[in-house]
Parts: C-alpha cells; structure tokens; sequence
C-alpha cells in the first residue's frame, strides 16, 4: 500500500533516506507491500516543498548535490515552514531529522506534538526530543493511538532497541553496557596506534566523525543522551540527562593507554545502566579499562556495541554501524516498516 | 489472557521451559498479558500427563528430579501418546522438544503436521524439522493460518532469526557467517590453552557440551544443519545438508593452532552461506583461521555468534549462549511471546 511521507531536516541523514527510497522502492514494494511516496521535504536552509502526489527523489538530491535550492524545483507547494508542512500535508508518517537542541529538545519537540496532533505517525532519529521527553513520547502516541519510531537514536539502524524491546524484555534486562559514542571510540584506536589527543581529534574531525565543537563526544553528552533512551525505553527508568555521572575521554593520557596496551588491556569509553537492588537506577559514561578478550575489546573505530546482560540469557551482545548517512537512514526504514506492518 | 501450552519432550530444554514458566509466570502475567498453562507433558521415557485445567509444574519438576515417572502425578488423563495428545487436548500451542532424528526429522515432521492439522500453532527447539522440512513447515502453518516459532534451533534463545527477521531483511542480507557450534568452539579455545584433541574432547563431554558420539558437532553436521535454516528463512534459499561443504575440525593440529596463536591468529569453526552473483548459494562449515581483532575472535567458549553482512548496514554482528537448558527453554518463551502478540 501506498504509505506518505514528509522528511524534516534534509542534510546528511535526510539526503541517506531519500538515496535508499529512491534506490530500494521496488524492493521494499514487492517484499514489505510497502509503497513509500515523498510528499514533501522541508529544510530550514535548503527550502520546502510539499507535493501530494509525491515529490520526484533524484531530482531532490540532485539539487542538493548541485548545490541548488530544493525550491529551484517544480512543486504545487514551496516554503512551508515545518508546522505547516505537518498540519497541512496528505502524510501518513512524519521523519524528523532536523538538527535539534540538546538542552531542549527543539524544534524536534514541537514537530512531535504536531505529528500527533494531526494524526500522523512520528519517526526520528534525533537523541534529543528522545532522551529529553519519552514520557511525553509515549503518552502523546498513546493518546493518540499512533507510533513513535526512534530505533535511529541509539546506534544508527543497528537494530539495538528493537532486538531488545521485541526480543529480550521477556529474558529480564538488569543492566545495559556498550561503546555508545563512535567518534571517542575511533579516537581511541588511533592513540593506541601512536596519536596524541589532539592529533586523534583532528583525524576523526577531518574524516566527519567529530563535531568542529567536540564537547558533545569528548565530555560523553553524547553517550549520556543514549543511556537515558536505554534505561527509560528499555528499562522502565525515568532518568534525566543530569542522572548520569560523566567523566570525559579527556581524562585519560597517552601513558595511561599504552600501559594498557603492555598488559594486554585497552580503554574504551563506556555507558552503562544498571538497576540497583533497592529499583534505582545507576547510570555512567566514563573510560573502563577492559581485557583485550572482552568481547568489546574488539569493537574498533567507528563502530558501537551494546552488552544487555539479562537474568534468563546472561550476556547478549549486538555490535554493528554507530553513525552514518545511510546506516542512520536505514533506521527509519526499520521504523516504517514497522509501523506498516503494525497499522496498515 | 490464558495460552494453553503442550510440551512434547520432557528433557534438559523441556524442564527448563518449564522452571521459567513456574517462575515468571506473574511477570509475563503482568507484563506481557500471557498467563502460560501447561495442559499436558508427554515424554515418551518419562510418561505423559493431561489436565485441560492445567497441571503443578513444579509437581512435574519434582517427579523428574526425584527419578519418578510423570504418572505417578494425579491426573484426568494419563498414558497418552504424543500424537493422542496433540490431537484430543485443548492447547493452543504444541512445544516440541523430543529428540529427532537429523536423517527424518522424526517424530517432530509428523508432531508438527498433526498440530496444525488440529488448529494449534507449533513451536520448536529442534533443528530437524526445520533444517529438512521448511518448505512444508511453511506451507501447513500458512494454509492453516497458524504460527511456527523456530527461534530456539539457531543459538538457542539469543534471538538469532527474529533479530534477522525483524529487522534486517530490508538491508538485504548478502552473507550469513558465525560460530554456530559451542562445543567445537569450546574445544578449540581448550586446544589453544595446551590441551590436545582427545583430552579437550574429553572436558567437553565432561562439561556436557558434547555427546557421548560426538560426530554431529565435530565433523560439522549440527553447524551444518544451522546453516541450511539460516538460509532458508532469511535468504530465500532452497538448501538440503547436502548442499553445505563440510570440513571437520579433526583436520586441525596442534600445530596448526601453536602457529596461528604465535601469529596473533586464531581458528575458529565457521559456517557461512552467501548469495553468489548468479543468484545461486555458497555454503560451507570449515575451520577458518582469522586474526586476533576480529569481531569473532573473542567469542570463546560454548558462546555463539553471527555475522549478517548486508547490502545498506554492513555487517551487524550478534553475541551469545549458544545452548543451555535455561537459555533454549527461553527461546521458546520468545515465540511464545511473539505467537500471544500477533494472535491474541
């Protein structure tokens, strides 16, 4: 069936998506009998367009590509703002992907309320309105008997929330641990390698992982805002941001790392959750010195991985991509096709 | 709601099935909306219980641990066969656990026709009747409108298949490979401490890990028979046992382990299956050597782990118990889960 969608945020993850649905459409049709159609796209710098008939995908990356604005295209409707573009818009599915604020979870959070408000569905891959109101999430879909798809927030399209949610819960998740962050992971190969901090930072800048301003990866912001999803989606937690101690990558010196490297040992920058005896939560991001056979030892650059110890299964482990344009993208795929599966 | 529920098999796996459900009955209860009831328990060493009100499980565990006969229990009915008892009782669901025969898949092929053909969905551990029969397992339970859960006969309860299933298939899985075996893997890290072939085939069976005849796990057929299932359910193939190249870990020396471990390398027995270019299938279970930092390289002991290698998520590794009484037990709780979800 044919599902419509509007895409909010049309940068590196936005421009992924539309590269796999203009790339796999027919795939997803004949396998998922899921028809997914473009109705508009809107993007605070590149423009807006909303077409209910559906938008024409390679010509959309081919502006963006050519560096034209999405406007510079013909469509029935240009320059709606994004709030427009939700309440006004035919779309079944609204995908954020605009860049959000940390401290407030804005704009994602304003998209959100409209996404339900109108009666679509809402997909993001954005941390922030995640790890900052799940409680808000959840009610809002409830209330309004829509879903809410976030696989995306933690570990790209690495499927971590769903492996846990549909497949683990049953099994009693006590605690939760992995390299959540790729950017301090990538870091940390390389000052193994020889590197100095510095040197490490600006490699993982020049090759994208590292933000200009690092403070989000460094400081563990990053890994803190995924602990927060895990332990509230996963572990029936309500944790809030200042919940989880943090000690910064910064922390640790080249002597440090390459005295673990003699006894056969590395770091690694991990978050972890673990619910106490008493049912509180106990909640990390700092730099563990771990055995060079733990199965997270070899997890390396940019890569995540997430260790739920459970009370029936022991320790399940599921590594793969932590970021990434077309990974990320993917995760809403996931996303659409579960809610296909599930309302259509 | 209640789900009433047929264990066919009272052994190892079966009696773990059954100390979860006596023991987090309330929170499956409570969290999951499946109040379990075991109607009946057919063994056919052990003896065979029916009760369509439900029966004590921890009266049956006691029996079995105290080395009496299942019918020394009270009962409405007693004695029946497996095939009486899925035919005449009133569950909803069959559990098959009994042992099958690799060359047959009997007796589960004729417990598995006989379930749906009597309106129940049929849930098993057993590699047998899905490495021979999916074809017909697939066909009967969607002619029926009836579910097959098949979770437990690829690394036990770490949820191999369903993370696959549900949330891999749309980034197009190119190659499937993992330790599939935990005793040849438990072995092989024996060897690499010191000990030889016999004397780590020895703590193995010892440990329990191997069987008294220990052909299926070292000459590769239980690996072999995962590979054909993972095959078959996620990639669409139409492989037999035939169809996968074996090579035996017995072709391995010590030797060969010594020289790897001064390297920095390390064996591993892998299965592996991969669509070629021409659309046909390459599968093998082999001793593979690989580096000491790759992904599988930690995975040490009677664990298991897979590696699906996709067209848009490259590849997504998953870690953990590969058998285990309590851990195959809860591989049936999963599809019990899933099954209550989708049809209750």
């Amino acid at each position: 069936m044919e599902i419509k969608l509007i895409i909010i945020g049309f940068g590196n993850v936005g421009q992924g998506l539309a590269q796999i649905l203009e790339d796999k459409n027919n795939f997803y049709k004949d396998n998922f009998n899921c028809d997914f159609s473009l109705v508009a796209v809107c993007d605070s710098l590149k423009g807006s367009l909303y077409d209910p008939q559906g938008l024409n995908i390679s010509e959309l990356l081919q502006a963006v590509k050519a560096g034209r604005s999405l406007e510079s295209i013909d469509a029935p409707t240009k320059g709606w703002d994004a709030l427009t573009t939700i309440n006004q818009s035919n779309a079944d599915i609204v995908i954020e992907l605009a860049y959000t604020d940390l401290k407030t979870g804005e704009p994602a959070l304003s998209h959100m309320k409209a996404s339900f408000r109108s009666g679509k569905h809402f997909v993001t891959t954005n941390k922030g309105p995640v790890a900052l109101h799940y409680k808000t999430l959840k009610s809002l879909s409830e209330h309004h008997g829509l879903m809410a798809g976030i696989e995306g927030t933690v570990m790209s399209g690495t499927p971590s929330l769903s492996l846990a949610k549909e497949s683990l819960m049953a099994a009693n998740i006590q605690s939760i641990e992995g390299i959540l962050n790729g950017t301090t992971n990538y870091m940390l190969m390389r000052m193994e390698a020889g590197l100095d901090y510095d040197a490490s930072l600006l490699e993982a800048q020049e090759k994208g992982y590292a933000e200009a301003d690092p403070t989000g990866d460094v400081d563990g912001f990053d890994a803190a805002a995924k602990v927060v999803i895990l332990a509230n989606v996963l572990m029936g937690a309500d944790l809030t941001l200042q919940d989880i101690a943090l000690t910064g990558m910064n922390t640790l010196s080249i002597d440090d790392i390459n005295v673990a490297k003699v006894k056969n040992e590395c770091w690694k920058v991990l978050g972890h959750v673990n619910r106490e005896p008493d049912g509180s939560f106990n909640a990390w991001v700092k730099p563990v010195k771990i055995k060079a056979s733990h199965p997270l030892a070899n997890v390396s650059g940019a890569m995540n991985a997430i260790t739920y110890s459970t009370e029936l299964m022991g320790d399940i482990t599921l590594i793969g991509a932590g970021a990434g344009r077309i990974e990320t993208g993917y995760a809403v795929i996931e996303d659409l096709i579960y809610i296909a599966k599930k309302c259509y």
